[in-house]
């Protein structure tokens, strides 16, 4: 989700994470938990994944408050065979759980090749591709796939909303090109995208949504009374599907009519499914041979010969590289709307504000 | 791809078959070899999946004949770990290397949980469904990826045709309902549907392909002139390039610039690469329940609300199995021009042509 940046200050990602622990731990969060929460939350604002980075906290610790969430789980494995393990997250913090889902994948992998880890009883991780991405720095490749946390999509021709923007992520690793990363929801555009045009008072594109009789919606203020549009029509409407029945169903996860809004409730725990799959590359081929022919591919991309207007041929990924190139070394921009949540934020916990407003 | 019936007569499996491998039988394939794939391809046509089953025996055989494909493959494991294995086709029949790499992928995986078994040296294999569906048999759910065998894709904003419709298959089984099978190119239409537009002389609608000057194209008869468009703009475009370093790339086999494009060319080896995927329901939970969960959601995705004009809620892989309930009982449905083609080959290979022309 972009965010503008014109009127923000710009914050290192130290900072961030600090103020994030803080906040977790004063909801009963071990401090160490707390800090692996805060790592991989400034993470996806440093990759430039705002909306589901700090933006979140304050949703994360109302969800804690009404005891949605449990902030001592057991993150456990439930059942595991040579290429596959089951987590039960026992309902804790998404990223707590997808980090050891993807740890566990990462370590399978390395004597089976390819190791599938699902995970249930989970919840909101944050942006997908930053499980995908984990196995890559092990020269091995990440796939994920979640069921989203409201449902915002109904099957295609239908009305009734069961299904989410189910994403999906892979990421693997190039030799002197960055990482292609792809990271999507299977609908047009993510349901916090229709927020952020209803912020800033814009209209949205016609193909975001569309309303109960089928017209194209494009006023974001009139959002609940439409759904998201699946890409490719039928096609999107089919991968959302499948991906939810992978990362939900398959892992006893919630999946269809058993999601929980987790943006309009604060009391029931999502139950939410998420799946990671490593794939160890020195398994299929050397590792450096891979890597130089995907450096390969993508320079062949890079370079095609392009449309009238187009001045660039995007990889996937690279936004997100560009992005961290920039924080790293000028701090994650914060919008005064987002520095005033989490200042009231930090009033109500009790904790010391973000500082360095200008 | 649907083909016109009203003028077809109607052939049983068992006739295809028989003609299928007798045809192989002349160009060299073991007798054995050419029954096996000669079942692929009739269930392909039985399945609803004319554009790939025996409408695509004429090239077939012109492609061995021209010295492109190996009619005597030793199909071998190249290299194997608990999760995985990669399958040297050995530049054989796509269905024979794709058989031998899905039964592989359920052997393992009713030990490892979850089995990845990527093939390189392969040729085209018919629908992705064929064996994405084989491992439903095991209780098992299959998941399938390809590249292509012809790049009509570039990058979203080139020119340069790197890409080809690598499409992705999964399928899984329900307790009383029908498998739920998707099958899909992540084009918005397959290039036979284009084929198939220009053979009826219609016209195709706006977003199945554009020219060069970024144009919709919706004449057939210029689709040299263009390329098709990747489901949901940039984020097909992603997904057709990360199935294809999954299925190619990963396992040594052709991608981008070394496809080659097997319409048109009748001597070079594809190297064609897919991947199958077995994951073992009971791994994860007891396969009733995985099965009772998946009746529940169909059943809530089909008794949906729907949009006005709606008069039915498609669940993914129920045209298939209507077509192989139609098919099985009253024949696949052969067009004058298909009749036509075959009694061609058959003359040509001095084989007893298929008969019943009424």
């Amino acid at each position: 989700m972009a965010i503008a940046t014109s009127t923000s200050v710009r914050l290192g990602a130290a900072q961030l994470e600090a103020f994030i622990a803080a906040a977790f731990v004063t909801v009963g969060v071990s401090k160490s938990e707390a800090q692996t929460i805060a790592q991989l939350m400034a993470r996806a604002d440093v990759n430039g994944s705002e909306g589901h980075g700090i933006f979140r906290l304050p949703q994360y610790i109302r969800r804690i408050k009404g005891g949605a969430v449990n902030v001592k789980p057991n993150i456990r494995i439930e059942r595991e065979a040579a290429g596959m393990a089951l987590v039960n997250g026992d309902n804790g913090m998404g990223h707590l759980v997808m980090k050891f889902a993807t740890e566990k994948a990462i370590e399978k992998a390395k004597t089976a090749g390819v190791a599938w880890v699902g995970a249930k009883w989970s919840n909101h991780a944050g942006p997908a591709s930053l499980y995908a991405s984990m196995p890559v720095a092990h020269n091995m490749i990440g796939l994920y796939l979640a069921v989203g946390n409201a449902n915002h999509l109904p099957a295609w021709g239908g009305l009734d909303m069961l299904l989410s923007t189910n994403p999906i992520a892979i990421a693997l690793p190039g030799e002197h090109e960055s990482p292609v990363v792809l990271d999507m929801a299977t609908t047009v555009a993510a349901y916090g995208k229709v927020k952020t045009k209803a912020q800033r008072g814009e209209m949205m594109p016609e193909g975001w949504m569309m309303d109960r009789q089928g017209k194209p919606l494009t006023d974001p203020k009139r959002s609940n009374e439409g759904f998201l549009l699946p890409i490719g029509g039928y096609k999107g409407y089919g991968l959302a599907l499948m991906f939810g029945l992978l990362a939900g169903t398959l892992n006893g996860a919630a999946m269809g009519r058993d999601v929980v809004d987790f943006n309009a409730d604060d009391t029931t725990p999502t139950n939410t499914g998420h799946c990671i799959v490593a794939i160890n590359i020195e398994a299929f081929q050397p590792v450096a041979d891979f890597k130089k022919s995907v450096d390969a591919l993508v320079k062949d991309l890079r370079n095609s010969e392009r449309l009238p207007g187009v001045d660039h041929i995007h990889i996937p990924g690279e936004g997100s590289h560009a992005a961290r190139a920039d924080r790293e070394k000028n701090g994650v921009p914060m919008p005064p709307s987002l520095m005033a949540a989490l200042e009231s934020l930090a009033g109500e916990l009790g904790i010391t504000p973000l500082g360095n407003k200008s």
